[in-house]
């Protein structure tokens, strides 16, 4: 990163105008902001539309639309998105993959063909081995399928199915006995006298796992470590958090396990708190469930899980989780499944579909380093989703859930009127994301997916490099509310670089998101710029130009805005 | 329906060809299917696939779509979607309506004006109350949103909202005191000591329901009325289903309430068996879910929503249900929630958007008769849902869900990072989904949807007429394996009509779903045809020519195909 800023074009912070930006600088490229559009532009009666005032309402959407592409900067969406429009024949269809993705159902329309496609993709670049056989794939196989309603839908799917096969209930490959299969709700395994917490999963993520992961929680009703160890075990956590300005609950850290170096930190999970944790819970007869980030929500960090997956494995072994015996069947005690008392998955939501490519950008010499392995190659990650929409990008919300085929839950019914197993979490399934995925992935063959990850990670160095100099010109000219400069902050590999919340204009003319943070008590405001790979240098420019501007900072006449503390307050 | 054959064009049956039905009669409107699409033509490798190649693969899949399309009768999508290939230009932007559709999110990229004249349409047309301030609703003022997976996303959030609604947590309405609202897992009511069941919902739904509705039993872990009675209350079932042919565990009707009539009946609730199945539980202190059909998966049937609630109401009342007071927080015991216990829902995946338009139809005197009242002017009523691409028809999945913002639960995190509540089962939401929702909704008036949806229904029973003057025809005949007809079915207002299962060429070419019913212990298998606007009188007299046909229903080649009962044998 020392020589990020070569090359670039000339900022305020390089030439003559950094003393003096002036007005055009900043506003040059600037189509000044028209009116937007308003709910009484679309409101429905009883009459229908005229086509042209729905023609022109409509296109005052694309035109808002147009007008905020263009400096898009906050959010971890691709929006080099043109090679879609294409597939706009495509909409007087309704394509629908109802039901599991390698069994042709009754519903002729479909896209299945390019939905296996994208699934072999993905299996390939995750190293996971393809069936030979896709109707009988081996237990360390491939199963998955394209999503329809984003990382959400993957993490709710991979967490339930977690949550099942750690509470004992039967497997696809299990035989069940036929009383048991005809059940709605479940048959749970009975817990060994020696063990009432054997089939009660405990879930472990990090404080800085994305919000659905909450959610998920909550649908699924999975306890997570914390709340469990607030309730039963006060005072008795493992690690100790005190004096870091976690908020703790019974002296339990809420919201997850530490990251390292905390808020100020690069948002990666602390192995060192994850590994005494998970133990804790392990020592008392619990399985566990444990979620890793790849590209986290708002630092873009990646969590070591090889690293960490190797450091759990004997935690694993000592207490029993690695291929523990199930009785499921209260109809056939002697009915045995084997399976690990242990649920690793990864939340790639943004990173699941890069990383893999700036790895195969460094073996191939084209990059120094890579962030660490996440994939199937480590034995004990069990499901893995990315958001297709974010990375490589698409129109609609759509990504990829992939596990292994001896994991998959027996689906709770298999429908004549579709003939295909309801094995996903939607019924209607968009075909259209399908489609949408492979026409993106087939124009990418694997030179311009690694130099595309790879120019995506310099413009993000790049970016970091131009606010860490426009931090210390700012603190040096004492530029009110950025005395102490503006906080910047980049991890290794990470396509996110945040700083201190700029006025409320300049958050929304570049769509920045904004988070408050605790650091140490302090509340401090950030906002992050997301170098996504519709993201250029000459973008990055003009926004250092207008963060250069005086004022840029001031948020005195914002309500609820906080000062950021002077050097010695915090 | 006396009529419904009049003014039908000469079919196989009215005419000279009804003794020899030609060869090209049938074949002449039909273009040979050419090879389907295969895995080989979209797999992925390291190259990008050439323009021309790319471009070729996916003509393949168009005209396997065409071929389809042309002929598609037996699921409820309508294909009349040419209106959307103008929406191809927006293909260019990820528009995002991340978070709650009334309160916008730093994200700049949405399309929330459409989403809520999308919303505000669907609550005028189910009769529920507009806020006069979005953002502070009424307890009985829509709140609702616009689904990017379809129903299966509809009905799983209102059956979490349900769960948590009735097992005593906190609602949006609910001040709650600091240290709750920041656990992730529920701190729910603790039941009072003469009631250990007051916060144990049970669910209830007929045996027509959909199959994402047992998925969503299972992700969210409620006991249906019958797992639980066979369990707990072994041959204590109020109502007696011996000699039905009905699958029972322990005296429980298995895979929910019995329909009227049973698989011969049209679909709909035997309401005198729901109200002492419900009654049963009520009176042990369980809260109740109550799920009804408007428009079924495999009948199309019509629940009589507003007299099962009549019935109830008085349960309700008898068994202290109604307005309970719920003490939700355990750090403040004296705070009272008041609410009901019971929640009903309304899973109109497919009738929800078109049987208001047979109602204002009969009430403009365009048709004699409508379905039975289902929405909001029933009080019971807490939630519907309806498919967009059900009807009136979309490209990707989508739909409404709509409910009373009083009974909203909290949310389980309000994300600093999108600026908007995570009110909404999904995170990333589908903004093409509302654009294509209010698009179409934008051409078509009031007067347009009743005449569109009368004619449905009319085409509906014309094909009802046709098929039944068919099974005649065959009988008489004496064809093989439909000696005794073809077992039409046609429920009242419905658009699903169905008849016994003919040869797989047929099924396949019209895309017919097939199911397999036990009546009375024999399993007949059927096929139904959904007559959705695209369906016209000329392609249901095609498929009835074709099923004139001797052999048409001659199975005997097929694997696992059943020879229908003769008379006398079922």
């Amino acid at each position: 990163m020392t020589d990020v800023h070569a090359g670039a074009p000339a900022g305020v912070l390089g030439g003559t105008a950094a003393e003096a930006p002036s007005d055009t600088a900043a506003d040059a490229p600037h189509t000044p902001l028209t009116t937007t559009p308003s709910d009484e532009d679309y409101r429905l009666g009883t009459e229908s539309f005229t086509d042209e005032r729905r023609t022109a309402v409509l296109a005052r959407l694309e035109e808002h639309l147009d007008q905020h592409r263009a400096r898009m900067l906050g959010y971890q969406v691709n929006l080099s998105l043109d090679g879609h429009t294409s597939l706009g024949r495509f909409l007087r269809y309704h394509i629908n993959n109802v039901g599991d993705p390698f069994v042709d159902s009754h519903f002729s329309m479909h896209s299945r063909w390019l939905e296996r496609a994208v699934l072999e993709h993905y299996a390939r670049l995750w190293h996971a081995p393809l069936p030979e056989d896709p109707t009988r794939p081996r237990n360390e196989d491939a199963w998955g399928y394209v999503l329809s309603m984003g990382s959400t839908e993957g993490n709710l799917y991979a967490l339930w199915n977690a949550r099942d096969y750690l509470d004992g209930n039967a497997l696809v490959r299990d035989e069940i006995s036929g009383d048991a299969s005809c059940r709605t709700t479940y048959i749970r395994a009975q817990h060994p006298e020696d063990n009432p917490n054997a089939y009660a999963p405990v879930a472990f993520f990090s404080q800085e796992t994305h919000y659905s992961h909450i959610k998920a929680m909550r649908v699924l009703d999975i306890p997570t470590f914390y709340d469990l160890g607030g309730s039963l075990y006060p005072d008795q956590c493992p690690i100790d958090v005190s004096g870091t300005g976690t908020r703790t609950y019974n002296g339990w850290p809420l919201g997850g396990v530490p990251t390292t170096g905390g808020d100020e930190g690069p948002g990666t999970v602390d192995i060192d708190a994850l590994v005494p944790l998970v133990e804790f819970f392990a020592a008392k007869g619990h399985p566990v469930l444990v979620n890793f980030n790849v590209g986290s929500v708002f630092k873009g960090a990646y969590d070591d899980v090889a690293t960490a997956c190797e450091r759990l494995r004997p935690v694993f072994e000592r207490y029993g989780l690695v291929d523990r015996a199930v009785r499921f069947d209260p109809d056939d005690p002697d009915r045995v499944s084997v399976r690990n008392g242990y649920w690793v998955h990864v939340d790639g939501a943004l990173g699941g579909a890069y990383a893999p490519y700036l790895e195969k950008a460094r073996d191939a010499g084209l990059t120094g380093s890579a962030p660490p392995v996440f994939d199937f190659r480590i034995p004990e990650v069990s499901s893995i989703v990315t958001s297709g929409h974010k990375y490589p990008g698409a129109p609609v919300p759509t990504g990829i859930f992939l596990s292994r085929a001896g994991s998959k839950l027996r689906p709770p019914s298999d429908p004549a009127v579709v003939s295909s197993p309801d094995s996903t979490f939607a019924g209607s399934r968009s075909g259209f994301a399908s489609l949408a995925m492979w026409n993106h992935l087939a124009q990418l063959g694997e030179e311009e997916q690694m130099r595309q990850a790879v120019e995506a990670l310099r413009v993000a160095e790049y970016t970091a490099g131009r606010l860490r100099e426009l931090s210390a010109a700012l603190a040096e000219r004492g530029e009110p509310w950025a005395e102490d400069g503006i906080e910047v902050g980049h991890g290794d590999h990470a396509l996110s670089v945040w700083f201190q919340q700029p006025r409320a204009e300049i958050t929304a003319k570049y769509t920045l998101a904004c988070v408050p943070l605790d650091l140490g008590g302090v509340r401090h405001d950030y906002s992050h710029v997301y170098v996504m790979p519709h993201v250029t240098r000459e973008l990055v420019d003009e926004l250092v130009d207008e963060l250069y501007r005086p004022g840029a900072f001031d948020r005195s006449a914002e309500e609820g805005a906080v000062r950021p503390p002077l050097p010695g307050q915090s």
